[in-house]
């Protein structure tokens, strides 16, 4: 990149993300008067829950606009913690949940208070890009470790076991995870945690698409044990991505280290979507976020087995999240031309695995299915038509 | 700290805010049924303007609740640069303009492109206590340069010129500064500017109380030079505290680094904010924002020869911002145990100057006249109780 020439060496590691090109592209297309079909969008296609945007509304009415403490809304927190004993009967103090500025804002307080510089941060590959380069930014190393279908796109225990060295400090896993939609089952997060715990290291669970599954009704991984840290979002099951506003759940230790970068980096979250998502958690919410789940659930039905038909594998089930994603290995040997051009010629946005990391980008593709399932069938049409 | 035990080194050099500890107890004591007249908080008292209030009422009913591109909606870009236009007679690419989560972010992505480890970073002291803590993350390191009333408690080309060292990366500047609320004079800047250049260096300069000067009508370090970063907020002249929007002017070069570090780090600022400061800049707005600053001066012209009264020494004239740093050496040598004391009997809330660095902070406590003008007279009688 150009740009490097008077940056700091970090930004040498610190990528773009593909999608973007793609999405300029796409939206240039579209410009032009062509339809595209968008399954390259990480971002729910459904509104903000009206409770929740009458929530904004009020809290714009009663003057919310100032500070807040930089851990958050403590009645924001308690209903947090309250979700938690409601959905998982687990029960904790809720001084121990942070509210941040999108999970974004926690992945980066978690590496803060954790990461040294040389310190090593193991991940999966294909993996959420940013995660990364929370890491890079601490100047520590993040190692990603390919996954693939054998350990349902998940690290294993044995896994980390193996990859562990002096300097390994922590371990990141999610689940669902981004961008396979794969879970880890109980047990196997339970072998993990302990591994970790073992070696001294720290365990960091992304459960930003928790809410977002289609089978079982989940677990958390704050049911396995308290010292470990666990990120969440308001923006995915939620729909509240624009709003900035996610939280994590961290061991008690951690809250004094973690409220001081918090007061120093953020000073505060937002105002406005923290009293805003006070009516997040609402019967009336959630009846609405429970319909668009299975929504959610209708649409992967749709659309895994219309993806097999044309030849893309996809060798776990994905469980949850809203991503499908796909070896096309026996359709291309470079998934990124093949969005670029499936973009061209047939108006189908979908994300070239390049985005997820260095474990065979160019045999897999990710559709997200962020679009109403009418959309999605147009889509399988165009792609049926692109590889006939 | 107890907590750094097993935390990133990084975590023993950032602080609490020591105001907190000292709020903490004004609310408890509040709480209790007792009054507190609060010179301690910077932020303004006055609410958001009614023209933003009912931009952000129109963002929820029109669902801008979606991620927007990482440095900004084009459109509030726009107004920006206009802005700049408008006030200052200044044109330049909008492009330039980085909407950021509050000037917070903005000091992060700036410092994340500039500062590598090692680095060094000078900046006055006393100044804004985060600013070092933002070169700390980065695996910078901070240079506090004492400064007085000799050079108006800012910088001077002289002091950076001899401080300079081979790892010096980037100079900062506040103008008007936190907590001395002294402005830098266009000549001075010029020559900052020189000095920093010549060496290869870059220059930072805070703007974010521009607005709230109380002699010119001031001007923007952009008018100096275009290869400078200059750091602006929506919270203090425009009220916008708890939405948690600012922005940045960056050289072009830079333009493409730091959008690739916002993706990562941010993905978006908050939607509704952005959609809300597309009202700032109205008329409207403006005529409610120059009746406040008005107001704001009516306060330190109240403020500032009552305290000289009573023995505290301001030895520069504070033209902006709305903080009085004084030199309370003829009253006591501890402030921060005159701050506790005067809260507890007299129910008083100052920020003592340690919060501002180590440049004789036990001489100094910061007033802040972010509250209306019959309380302050209220302050100042306590205080004239506390001191007899």
């Amino acid at each position: 990149m150009s740009d490097t020439f008077d940056t700091a060496r970090r930004m040498g590691e610190i990528r773009s993300f593909h999608v973007m090109e793609l999405l300029a592209r796409a939206k240039a297309l579209e410009a032009l008067g062509r339809s595209v079909i968008h399954m390259e969008v990480g971002e729910p296609d459904f509104a903000t829950p009206a409770p929740v945007i009458d929530a904004g509304h009020l809290a714009l009415e009663q003057g919310h606009t100032r500070y807040l403490p930089a851990t958050g809304l403590p009645q924001l927190k308690r209903e947090i913690a309250g979700f938690y004993q409601a959905r998982y009967g687990l029960k904790f103090d809720s001084n121990r949940v942070i509210v941040t500025p999108g999970s974004s804002g926690a992945l980066q307080l978690v590496m803060g208070v954790l990461v040294n510089p040389g310190d090593t941060v193991l991940m999966a590959d294909p993996g959420y890009p940013c995660n990364r380069n929370f890491v890079v930014l601490m100047g520590g190393i993040p190692i990603s470790m390919a996954v693939g279908p054998d350990t349902g796109y998940q690290l294993s225990a044995e896994r980390i076991a193996e990859a562990w060295s002096a300097d390994t400090r922590a371990v990141m896993v999610a689940s669902p995870s981004n961008p396979t939609g794969t879970l880890l089952d109980r047990d196997q997060l339970q072998a993990i945690y302990e591994v970790v715990k073992e070696r001294g290291g720290r365990l960091i669970v992304d459960e930003i698409y928790q809410g977002l599954v289609y089978g079982d009704e989940g677990y958390t991984a704050l049911d396995i044990a308290d010292d470990l840290f666990v990120i969440n979002s308001f923006s995915k099951y939620f729909g509240m991505t624009g709003w900035r506003i996610g939280w994590m759940v961290v061991p008690q230790s951690y809250v004094g280290a973690i409220d001081r970068l918090a007061q120093n980096i953020f000073i505060s979250s937002s105002s406005i979507a923290q009293y805003a998502a006070l009516a997040a958690f609402s019967p009336a919410t959630i009846a609405i976020l429970e319909q668009r789940r299975t929504e959610f659930r209708k649409r992967r039905d749709y659309l895994l087995p219309a993806l097999r038909e044309l030849g893309f594998k996809v060798a776990v089930e994905p469980e949850g999240a809203f991503y499908l994603y796909t070896d096309c290995s026996a359709l291309t040997t470079d998934s990124f031309t093949f969005c670029m051009e499936l973009l061209e010629q047939q108006g189908v946005a979908a994300t070239p695995g390049r985005d997820f990391g260095d474990n065979r980008p160019e045999q897999h593709i990710r559709f997200a299915y962020t679009t109403e399932i009418d959309k999605l069938r147009e889509g399988i049409a165009r792609l049926e038509r692109f590889l006939r």
